[in-house]
């Protein structure tokens, strides 16, 4: 494969952090990354270099563009934390080269070279080969997602109870989580804001879909609460929205925070219940998950994502596919369509 | 000794919880209880009846008179979670009978039957003899404060990190806490609304004070942040300040609720600091503490927390003692007053 010198790429505009609150609505492309040409990067011994065929738009990358992630941005470097493609150089180590030619799903947190551009560069540990059944869509979206959506399904198996909530439930990552929970006799219960998006959600594995915008959501809440007595709340909106479920949630309740699509200040609406109902607020970041588990609990992990996209278990609902060239101008009506991921390809 | 048929005390005026929202100030003695006369009551197998000599006034007695604490009201029966008496008599079990004749220190959590009355009923259990050293107004408060200042204690102890916060820093839990934190090297920060309080909490075993109502309070947490990095923030306050101390502090930080000051709605600030910061939010209460300690654990905790009373390392500071028969005309008062203990006297 002959590389060139030149690539194009969606540059981010700032560096490091904003202190500025937003959420991961995407109003704007151009506020955050620009089309540009750089030098295309040279993998180190433990990486690869890879032509990438499309790259996905995960809310953890809106939130990354936006200054708002865990990690700080460097201006002038590509955005985007996943994608496929085929291993076009590779750095001098065995685990390395042994990937060269090989179509991967890839991630670059730990390379900080990112997607959204005509080659990445990603660790050779965090290539994944996959095989010729699985589509580029859902090789592109194979690695945040299903991780994220395997290691929080994990939390609420420890934790017992078979019933669990979710908002945003119409999310890419609900619906995975669900189909997980339904196979193993969990009961996801999701809070959506549209009617339309009851009856698909019973299809992706929900036991009960309530809609936050009903008039009589409050009382469904109660009901639900009472029948199927739910500890742990993953939460990807938190708000007042948040607040009011965490609070109707029984003893010993778990709220855990992933992601914030409100920005509205977000109350604990009766801290005593801290006190005397032992319930808890926490968060979890995969970038966490990562860092503290095991190596066997991460191949397990990704080998039973990989398995779940090629026997079509799970499969990846497209938006749209925007060219690299486009992404800038289109992306942002793309992405705020509901019940789809939005895709970049170079 | 001559048992009474009848006696004196302070009695619930209502059942159950209560749903409106209040805080451990005490606007009101007769909202909540009036000065009756009741039978006095018998002591079951395992328990025993004590002529109470003197009974304290905690914030758990406030929260549960009002119905916001973790247990149910019983209309007409005695109020007050704790005291000093002398046991007048003792059920049929050999624990009970050996207390016969002394003088103890009496939590009543368990049987439900107050210390704000002339005679009171405890289990054997969770009577502890007191030394003659140790005076009555230590022995009225040596169960609740005490146990809870060195259980919560012993969750710094094990976060490991030296520095840690506490809200309502002038309270005598918390004049408890720090004693013992100084004595094994760690550096307790403590919040207070009043400067004349800064030098007294410093010989009582602040590392720092900072008072909440500074004009330059914002800035000097910062400092007292970077310099000290708390990771336990054990907090009796929760609202807005709260959520300011929580947002301000370090990576890793647990902000550890155990009771309500401030009524106003309780934000987290940045909900992104549970996801990417490790953050979290959880509660204490003694009664869950007492319910999962090994019995080790508690003996161990409760002979501390009387050698440190009779040995001087501990002292009540007390504002008042209240005869019964004034309490609901005197109390409100007394207990407004910072700083110090009330106690009611039989």
């Amino acid at each position: 494969m002959t590389i060139p010198d030149k690539m194009k790429a969606l540059l981010l505009v700032d560096d490091g952090y904003s202190t500025e609150r937003s959420d991961a609505r995407l109003d704007s492309m151009a506020a955050y990354v620009h089309l540009g040409e750089i030098d295309v990067p040279k993998p180190g011994p433990s990486q690869v270099l890879l032509k990438v065929s499309l790259a996905s738009i995960n809310p953890s990358d809106v939130m990354f563009v936006k200054g708002l992630y865990g990690q700080p941005r460097h201006r002038g470097q590509p955005a985007g934390f996943e994608g496929v493609g085929i291993v076009a150089a590779a750095g001098d180590s065995p685990e390395a080269q042994r990937l060269v030619g090989q179509r991967v799903a890839f991630a670059t947190g730990l390379s900080n070279w990112g997607s959204w551009a005509e080659y990445a560069i990603a660790e050779a540990a965090v290539c994944i080969p996959v095989i010729d059944s699985v589509k580029d869509a859902d090789a592109a979206a194979m690695i945040v997602n299903p991780l994220t959506a395997l290691a929080m399904f994990g939390i609420v198996r420890e934790e017992g109870e078979k019933a669990f909530l979710l908002t945003a439930g119409a999310s890419q990552l609900c619906k995975l989580m669900m189909g997980v929970a339904r196979d193993e006799g969990y009961r996801p219960i999701a809070i959506v804001r549209r009617d339309d998006q009851i009856e698909m959600l019973k299809q992706a594995g929900a036991a009960h879909v309530l809609n936050e915008t009903a008039p009589d959501f409050s009382q469904k809440l109660q009901e639900v609460m009472r029948a199927e007595q739910p500890r742990i709340f993953l939460d990807a909106v938190t708000g007042p929205l948040a607040g009011q479920i965490f609070n109707a949630m029984p003893k010993g309740a778990r709220w855990i925070v992933y992601g914030r699509l409100d920005t509205a200040t977000t109350p604990i609406p009766e801290p005593g219940q801290l006190i005397f109902m032992r319930k808890r607020i926490e968060g979890f970041w995969l970038t966490e998950w990562m860092r503290k588990s095991s190596l066997e609990t991460k191949i397990a992990t990704i080998r039973e994502a990989q398995m779940r996209f090629a026997d079509g278990r799970w499969a990846t609902d497209i938006n749209a596919v925007v060219p690299l060239e486009d992404a800038i101008a289109m992306v942002p009506a793309e992405h705020a369509k509901p019940n789809g991921k939005v895709f970049i390809r170079p």
